[in-house]
């Protein structure tokens, strides 16, 4: 269906009109190409307030045109008509239509846009829009936007939820000489997502590169969509709206609600989506994308006529892990030649001030050939004896010999400076070697392309995954009470043992309500931790209401209650103390380990090492479910602190894979029980490698059953 | 004496030469401009081929010259006449002297550079270089180097040990219409330091930015100027070699060694001095600190026609620590008035898409009298109704405005586009206003400016730390032989000994050499800690060396001592047991403090917490000696845990004085005992806030003494 959108015969435009400055006026305009470029191709303005627009015959409305159907309608009326109007594209079997009209959920105008949602879907036509700048495609000369007009053929597809994005990357394109396959601006997206695109682009064999602007997604499918697709093409994409200061921009201005930027990283790392921060890093791996092939492996030479700047880069490579490798015995001598006797062969290769144009080629040749280089960056200062659109020409004859002979290396170039170089570097970019003013981006760049090489998309090997869902399924379907039970009171007491039905391991324990109780039970435990249970006492340390290795047992029952009903009282709350947990103690690495539900991914769990490492740095990662074993391995490996759980400096390694089953489990609990919003376990006791672990505390919050309050609290997700 | 070599009546050129190409020539014809300026201007060639170079009269020798005395002699001859000609100056009481030659140290001839110094001191003459460009002071047209020319009066110093970056920077310079007072290149820096034109440019009145390319500072001094200069004038930094892939390249460039980057950057905090990490960013950083005031508070205004970049623009507000604060109700009346119904009145201020220039002055003009705001980034994309050079034009005028009425406001802007802006940012750019591709940028940018403004040379209230010097000085004096003894045999025992009697805690402990001793001690002392005691026994706790709250004080002796004996018995090494160290058991949080002593700048402490934070986070922080209490919790503060320390979640608050005191003690040690390469205190122990802390392992290495091995390392600091 949605070619029918980038590949139309006949396009209506619905609010076409006359008058330069007006949207339906730009879009007659854009469309003229498209008449011109194919006979076949058709193109009817509907105003009834003309007879003819630009020349075309113009339909009072969409009905009166004489054809069967229409393609595709583009629709450029004041808001409240477009419901209307899609119903009379209905009625003649239009297939898509792209609705560039504002004044829908960005102002707050929701029905509308459930209304136009609604008739789409009855008529099954796919929408674009509505708020939006239009689609371009540019091979066959189908601009059905309100953009300017530029036509260069290419491999990129730009997919953006913003339309100044979309102008500016068409003001950019000159300059880089970028060409395109199809363009795409989805504004409020009441129906086309993302994903759509994405699956469509699967097929698309003009469309090398995919390039997004994101800033809110609005469906879960988006994951599935960028892993199928990422197989066989790049996917590049900004998120804008990453911080608390860029939600706020966001929604005054699209009226769409931003996700937590960390899970968004998590959904993008699942779909293997290359992301950058800045508008500059996407137009900068747009261009290298898109010109060259991807840097295979970390080894990078360096050329210069700057020692200073070459320094300057190889201070880069170690920021970004790149390396820089030894020359080949070859190439060294190959290089020797050529290169002034003083000069020392190494890398970075310093071709020295006075190198004219043929110390650059020679080097240059000589490079291409060293199997331990897998990518260049030509580094040139203004320098006496230098000619920079001489060496320009050189860098991009050694682009093409690597195409030519399927090399698969990359080059880029820093060329340093202003008056002198202006030319040289507008004609590298133009000849397709992006060209930086700092050595540091092409570095940076390069880097990129190089860690993009390297990220897989996990083959879904789903077996353990599915056995332990089975296995959950069938806890589910036989203890069905108990767990009501349970969950309707989801104190510690009842959370732990509602995880360990699901195969978490928790520590012996008992909730006991008597003195007599609590001795007898502590005398059959030995060393143990006794708790206040009750959803209604949260930071039970803070007041005493947690005491490890009591001397006495009943003196301590005691006193936790006596504290606990404290509590209460001083602050007038009304419930229950359920007892006091009394349990075995235990000792083992802290973790924490999390879920919590997300609106559009779903269930995401995170986890990080507990104690200064949540607390100070921070160091959590997060994983969206389903999660198999070895995405979530991937995901532990993402903490700073990783290092610790495999043992450091001679401590011993931590079982890793009860982290991880905890980790699936988790997920799938959420997936099996959707009127649990949270799940905490902090601490998650981790014992020695092949020795498991246990919840130390844990704690469940019910759906729609508010936050009451606890040790851990959700706050934990909300940096 | 400097300003003999940027305000010299008399310069002689020796190596001046006709020929084309050649360095004598190109300085000769960038010195015509100096005697142009001023009929007082002379200029001497001196070479003995020539009887005039350029139309000048040539002379066979310096002291040819029909002067009594040269102010000022640039030197291109090669390196072996260097001596010869430099005598000759001496001769000829020649006051500077730049030497452009190359042919030093960077190519292994150190004996060269040591004979020109010592020629240098004999008759007094300062010398910049060897192998440098030159140097220029744009006031007076003395262009004494080969660079190309480039002449425009401004506000910025630029030195650079790297010829080449100043080819650069003067290429963009007329790009961005930047202005210069003096440009040095100080190449080899035989003579002439950082630090001696740091020191004279504080009076030099049309200096007001300095910026400096360093790959390494061979003077300790460095810091003192620097933190003098930059009390009136902001000191702009890059350095290159910050990694270690960046140190290779520049020991095969100039041959000069790099230091260690974390050094380097405590010198540079020390001295106020603001750091940059890429060639970009110097330039970026140069032209707006030459063109606009300092950002004086963190409150970002945003005025954008494009809600996308706004957002971006946000998100990087939150990454850089720049704020949007709301604007003052006056302010949200004015723009009422001029902004369509429609838009949201809110920071990022998003024009819409069809703002046209009279959209933007209005709200330009309003929001530089909004005194929440203390600087401006003026986002533009190309659309429909925007014509960018107007705008540009605007925004020049506000920023001349906010000059004329010194509202001390800061306003860049981040047009986003190509073609259609390229005039409107080139007009930005030559009229003092910072234009960047990237929102993204602009923001990074105005918080370097904001983040300067804030950093504060700490005023030197050295009482605390002379009072310590004094009593340490006495301790030295009183205790001379006993701490000769001490540091004959730098053990755990000794090394403690030796700290207690410098002020530092340690726990209370003896050597014990029998069973007997061992048990007497152990008894007096309660819970204990048993260790080895041999400097020739590393890792004594991986070989059971260490025993914590032993049971049985006796049996725990012979089997530490076994076990050492069999450590050294089996590794073949001759060294002693001294015996084992019982010591009183003791907790608290665990911190690692270390001194080691920095070729150039003498004594640099390390601290850290211990434990993960070290191992894991590399999370260390260092001040170069002699370190104030000020800054000692400066240094503190730049930990990553340093929450840690101040109590986080309801933990104790830690002894942070004892820690300072334990710094500053350290730096002094250092000082006052030359023959210490490094001390390392690992663990250092530290109680409650008010209660002090104690040693819990100490290592003393000293100099030229060899690296025995110890549990620390000094592998620490090489990370």
């Amino acid at each position: 269906m949605l070619d029918a959108i980038f590949n139309p015969k006949s396009v209506a435009v619905i609010g076409a009109s006359n008058i330069e400055g007006k949207v339906g006026y730009s879009i007659m305009k854009n469309l003229k190409a498209f008449v011109e470029y194919s006979p076949d191709n058709k193109v009817y303005p509907v105003n009834p307030k003309y007879s003819k627009v630009l020349g075309f015959k113009c339909y009072r409305s969409i009905l009166d045109i004489p054809e069967e159907s229409i393609d595709l309608a583009v629709i450029a009326v004041p808001a409240e008509y477009v419901p209307t109007v899609l119903e009379e594209c209905g009625e003649k079997s239009v297939k898509g239509a792209v609705v560039i009209s504002a004044g829908f959920s960005e102002v707050g105008n929701y029905h509308l846009e459930d209304e136009i949602r609604t008739i789409g879907r009855r008529y099954n036509i796919r929408i674009i829009g509505p708020n939006c700048l239009g689609i371009i495609n540019m091979y066959n000369r189908l601009n059905a936007s309100f953009s300017k007009e530029y036509f260069k053929e290419g491999n990129i597809t730009f997919i953006s939820q913003s339309g100044a994005l979309i102008t500016a990357v068409l003001d950019i394109a000159p300059l880089l000489n970028l060409g395109f396959s199809k363009i795409v601006s989805l504004g409020n997206k009441v129906d086309v997502q993302e994903s759509d695109i994405l699956e469509y682009l699967i097929q698309d064999n003009t469309t090398k590169v995919v390039v997004l602007y994101i800033e809110s997604i609005k469906d879960k499918k988006f994951i599935d969509s960028a892993r199928k697709l990422a197989k066989v093409k790049p996917i590049i994409t900004l998120k804008g709206g990453r911080s608390e200061e860029g939600v706020k921009a966001i929604s005054s201005h699209t009226g769409s609600l931003a996700g937590d930027m960390q899970i968004y990283s998590a959904v993008f790392k699942k779909g293997k989506v290359l992301t950058v921060e800045t508008f500059e890093e996407l137009v900068d791996l747009m261009h290298l994308f898109s010109t060259q092939p991807l840097m295979e492996g970390s080894g990078l030479g360096i050329v210069t006529n700057a020692g200073g700047f070459g320094v300057m880069a190889a201070d880069s490579c170690r920021k970004y892990d790149l390396t820089l490798p030894d020359f080949e015995p070859s190439t060294v001598e190959k290089l020797r030649k050529y290169l002034p006797p003083t000069s020392s062969i190494s890398n970075p290769l310093d071709l020295i001030g006075d190198a004219d144009t043929d110390r650059y080629r020679h080097a240059l040749e000589t490079l291409i050939e060293d199997k331990n280089i897998n990518g260049i960056l030509v580094i040139l200062t203004p320098q006496e004896m230098t000619k920079p659109l001489e060496v320009a020409e050189v860098v991009v004859d050694i682009k093409e010999e690597i195409e030519r002979r399927k090399l698969s290396k990359v080059i880029v170039a820093s060329f340093v400076g202003g008056v002198s170089i202006k030319g040289s570097k507008s004609y590298l970019r133009k000849n397709g070697v992006p060209a930086y003013i700092s050595p540091e981006n092409g570095v940076e760049v390069l880097s990129r392309s190089y860690k993009y090489s390297i990220m897989k998309v996990q083959e879904d090997d789903c077996r353990y995954l599915e056995d332990i869902r089975s296995q959950l399924m069938e806890v589910k379907e036989e203890n069905l009470d108990t767990i009501k039970e349970l969950l309707s009171n989801p104190n510690e007491y009842n959370s732990k043992r509602f995880l360990k039905l699901h195969g978490i391991e928790v520590p012996k324990g008992y909730l006991v309500k008597t003195l007599e109780e609590a001795e007898y039970y502590g005398s059959i435990l030995g060393d143990v931790v006794m708790k206040i249970c009750s959803r209604y006492i949260p930071h039970k340390s803070d007041i005493g209401c947690v005491v490890v290795k009591p001397e006495d047992v009943g003196e301590t029952f005691h006193r936790i209650m006596e504290r606990g009903e404290n509590y209460l009282k001083e602050r007038g709350i009304k419930g229950e103390i359920d007892g006091v947990l009394i349990e075995e103690y235990i000792e083992g690495m802290e973790l924490i380990v999390g879920g919590k539900r997300d609106k559009v991914f779903g269930p995401v769990i995170m986890v990080g090492l507990g104690g200064v490492f949540v607390e100070v740095m921070k160091d959590v990662s997060f994983a969206i479910h389903p999660i198999t074993r070895e995405y979530a391995l991937d995901t532990l490996r993402e903490l700073k602190s990783y290092k610790v759980l495999e043992g450091i400096r001679g401590r011993p390694k931590r079982d890793i894979d009860f982290v991880v089953d905890t980790m699936m489990r988790l997920g799938l609990i959420m997936e099996l029980y959707p009127e649990i919003r949270e799940i905490d376990i902090n601490p998650l006791f981790v014992k020695e490698e092949g020795k498991g672990g246990y919840v130390g505390d844990a704690l469940i919050i019910i759906e729609d059953e508010g936050y009451i309050g606890t040790e851990m609290g959700s706050r934990k997700y909300n940096r």
